[in-house]
């Protein structure tokens, strides 16, 4: 069934949790950002894709730019720019950049059942947070969520793909077979883990950034459980344990 | 001479480097994005300390944005606004995300010297990398440096004080005490690594950003020494090494 792990140690050694959307509120308010973005250049143009172009902006600047508050707040500047054809005024720039501190500052929302259910998995196995971004605005939410306690290790990385999961399992000191990922994210938390022969829970969220939309897992399905909220996580984490164990 | 070390293991265990300024050039680029910023902003105003208001600002931001390009861009954009009145044009504000984008794109210029001297304590100690700063840039400019090869760690931090390198020492399983810093800055590198019993090389960079030159090393001078540059580093650790197994 799984010819990649047939000569690795069996069972899950680690368990990793994604934090944005898995254990907290984030998208809702970057999608509150975007809707104040596209009133305040209602002012100037009469768009119907102004949320299309920030995307298209926001996708030409990742390579530079990275994840994170700061570099959609510069890609909102530009596309303001760019819109109005330079019209934008002084004081919307402002806006612009106010609408960002507020996205910085915005309290750490824990969502139902996340601390029981972290504690129970954390009862069994050993549990790691990995999550991408702006390393600083990370920090602080983990800081502010009072979970920092329950993790043995909190990873922040650039990007969540192949290389960078292998990377962290050699840094724990284990296989990827021996890995499972929690998060509400196919693209970044559940198919790359799938892809190095690891195991996942998908947890959806009720939205979805449409970068992260954007996947399809094309193999490993018979390690992958979905479940409807946190609450679901332990017997779904003990379950493909077992499965793991089993080989 | 050292109380804190007594009940220590002797020696040094590990040597830390920093990155921006000690092994490649940075500070350099920042100063030409400043002068440009400058400027840009006389075409408004007839000011001779807009330097000085862009530092205030980036000073205000810093709990907010943290280290690092985009979050002195975004300090830049709001500086723009504040001292213009509102009155910067869309193409100014287009101009000065470029400048930001250009910083994000310098190539990556080792510093004399630099692969010899970092071979050289490597072939004596176990080597890391230690810098502050944007993930996503930082990351970046490692992978372009072509010495990602040498360290054993390359740790991206978002602030270098006495907590983080006592994290760091434990992440790395020795005791401060065993850990050398080598870097341009003392504010950032040596003091909170002498501050903790550790040992420090300070290589002085011809211009330091005015945050960085605000510090003095309290204590443990007897643990520093000053290199004029990379070349003079292997025999400072060296004495330095010898020093921490003399106790």
């Amino acid at each position: 069934m799984r010819p990649d792990a047939s000569d690795s140690p069996r069972g899950i050694a680690m368990v990793g949790f994604d934090a944005d959307d898995t254990l907290w509120r984030s998208q809702d308010y970057f999608d509150a950002a975007q809707a104040q973005f596209e009133r305040l250049l209602a002012d100037y143009v009469d768009l119907a894709d102004v949320g299309a172009r920030l995307y298209a902006v926001e996708q030409r600047n990742l390579a530079l730019f990275g994840y994170g508050v700061k570099g959609m707040l510069l890609s909102m500047v530009e596309t303001a720019v760019e819109l109005t054809g330079g019209r934008i005024r002084g004081e919307d720039v402002h806006r612009i950049v106010e609408l960002g501190k507020q996205l910085l500052q915005h309290p750490v929302e824990l969502l139902p059942g996340v601390r029981a259910a972290v504690e129970a998995v954390a009862a069994e196995f050993p549990v790691v947070l990995i999550t991408k971004g702006d390393l600083f605005h990370q920090e602080a939410k983990v800081r502010q969520s009072g979970l920092s306690d329950l993790f043995g290790r909190i990873e922040i990385v650039s990007e969540k793909d192949p290389p960078t999961y292998a990377r962290l399992c050699r840094e724990f000191g284990i296989a990827p077979q021996q890995f499972l990922m929690v998060g509400n994210s196919l693209r970044s938390d559940i198919a790359p883990v799938l892809a190095l022969g690891g195991w996942g829970v998908h947890v959806p969220y009720h939205t979805t950034w449409a970068h992260e939309a954007q996947a399809r897992v094309e193999a490993g399905g018979e390690r992958l459980r979905t479940v409807p909220d946190l609450a679901a996580l332990p017997p779904a984490v003990r379950d493909l344990a077992a499965l793991a164990v089993a080989g």
